[in-house]
């Protein structure tokens, strides 16, 4: 994935490039290729049909890989955050374009990062799946947020953002346009979601500058748990609603930081609940502490 | 929990022993435990209420450890199966038991074989688990067997273990009252559910023979999976109906048994999919070939 071995991956989709270089060549600061070994494939039929009482169908969709800089060495939690604020915009580039594949029902993006996590290359990468079917995971979130707001008539997740403000225990930090918080009754230690304030259910309606104020927080929590949990693997996860559009007044995307620092054994997997060691309210604490100085300009 | 160490553990619940000896002394072949360290306390009260717009209560229920052997070096897979089948009773004595709780509304039973599994103590052991609230895996699972009870009138796991044995590749072994097959779609290589053949939906209902042949087929499949993936560390899970009794038509008790094999990474955690590298029909056929030779008297 370094600079220089651009024949070595498959012909990229997009690019970031400093001086209007030559698609695959050097001179890039971002690249995104699809996955050499993807887990669908772009081309092909959904051939949807049952086997007995079990359904089937094919493994159609797109699997890209956002090489996040050029550089072997770097990570998230050490480049500029201008450069996270480009990674956070090459995502929503591949959203916007991957959303017109009329078979493509939700796009997840996520970064495995280091080996516990499920990192298999060592080269600062993150991951964009388009599948055609709405994950189980996503379509709970989904669905739950849309009964509250059938309730209530307010998004779920602007009802935890205006609590945990008040609250205050569980935010790690927040600036003009997102917040970072431990979030109430947290899967795993350090677990941290980062929120826009303003409610907005699809990442790819996101204004760019406030891509700059999230991948401030994003780039301040890396480093967080870095400082605190020194050399911990983590994955994250971007919830972004539905290609479809439904859900504009119930959902809103965050991104969710898992650090990898327990094990998920035969209680979570007969349960799927989770046992913490770690309360959010003391990871908020320890995070508050362990974050880089405030930049004093980009304070609410 | 070695033998001649009984005053190290909180003091048993049950236990088998050979001569009559006294509880908490030397002369058992299994004890049940409570936890040292338990999830779950056996004392006070729910205290169920809310904070904003979060919920909570407290950790009220059961937590034990069943011993299952008196040996430091044995493990289920070198146990004679009587020794497995005892095991099995010993789940279904305390199952039995912490029903009479009402507090209680889901008894979970589980193992962590290996440190990859989240095994913390070496000595052969399984954990159980009575939970004031049916957990999200065990509700799902649940509620979708009932639905399709509702829609079919038949049980799910009836049908699928019809579907199964006609089929016969993802068949790992059957005996007179079971059978251990690799699931269609399975999440994970060589996992492994063992199903009773007749329809029950407790656990808690099945009797003394059945046992006999779930216990051989869980000996045989731990068998056959250590010959495959050695010293592959493994969780299994009873997955049984609620202790209110409702779904005893739509339900279908079975263990799963998933060895630690594949990492979970952003993929998993976004979608609640699962990428499966080895297929179900090829983990049956490799673990036919490694499985015990048959006992003749035993086959259906």
């Amino acid at each position: 994935m370094c600079e220089g071995n651009e024949d070595k991956t498959p012909p990229e989709v997009f690019a970031i490039r400093e001086n209007a270089s030559p698609p695959n060549s050097a001179g890039w600061m971002l690249r995104v290729v699809p996955n050499k070994f993807p887990a669908l494939s772009v081309e092909g039929h959904l051939n949807r049909q049952g086997e007995g009482l079990y359904d089937k169908m094919n493994g159609v969709g797109a699997h890209e890989v956002v090489i996040e800089t050029p550089k072997h060495d770097e990570t998230l939690s050490t480049l500029p955050v201008d450069k996270v604020a480009m990674v956070l915009r090459a995502y929503r580039e591949r959203i916007v374009d991957l959303t017109r594949d009329e078979r493509v029902r939700h796009i997840l993006v996520f970064k495995n990062h280091g080996a516990a996590a499920g990192a298999s290359l060592e080269h600062s990468h993150s991951q964009i799946i388009a599948l055609p079917i709405v994950p189980k995971r996503v379509s709970e979130e989904i669905v739950g947020a849309r009964a509250y707001y059938e309730y209530k008539e307010r998004c779920v997740f602007c009802d935890i953002i205006h609590q945990e403000i008040e609250y205050g225990a569980r935010v790690i930090r927040e600036n003009n346009g997102a917040i970072a918080l431990a979030p109430f009754a947290s899967r795993f230690p350090f677990e941290t979601w980062i929120l826009p304030k303003e409610h907005s259910a699809h990442f790819s309606h996101t204004q760019s500058t406030l891509f700059q104020d999230v991948a401030s927080l994003l780039s301040e929590t890396l480093r967080g748990i870095d400082n605190t949990l020194p050399r911990a693997a983590y994955n994250f996860m971007l919830h972004t609603n539905n290609t479809d559009g439904k859900g504009e007044a119930s959902y809103h995307w965050h991104i969710e930081i898992i650090p990898k620092l327990t094990k998920i054994a035969g209680f979570e997997w007969g349960t799927g609940f989770y046992i913490n060691p770690t309360p959010p309210e003391d990871a908020a604490k320890y995070l508050r502490e362990a974050l880089p100085r405030e930049d004093p300009g980009n304070r609410t």
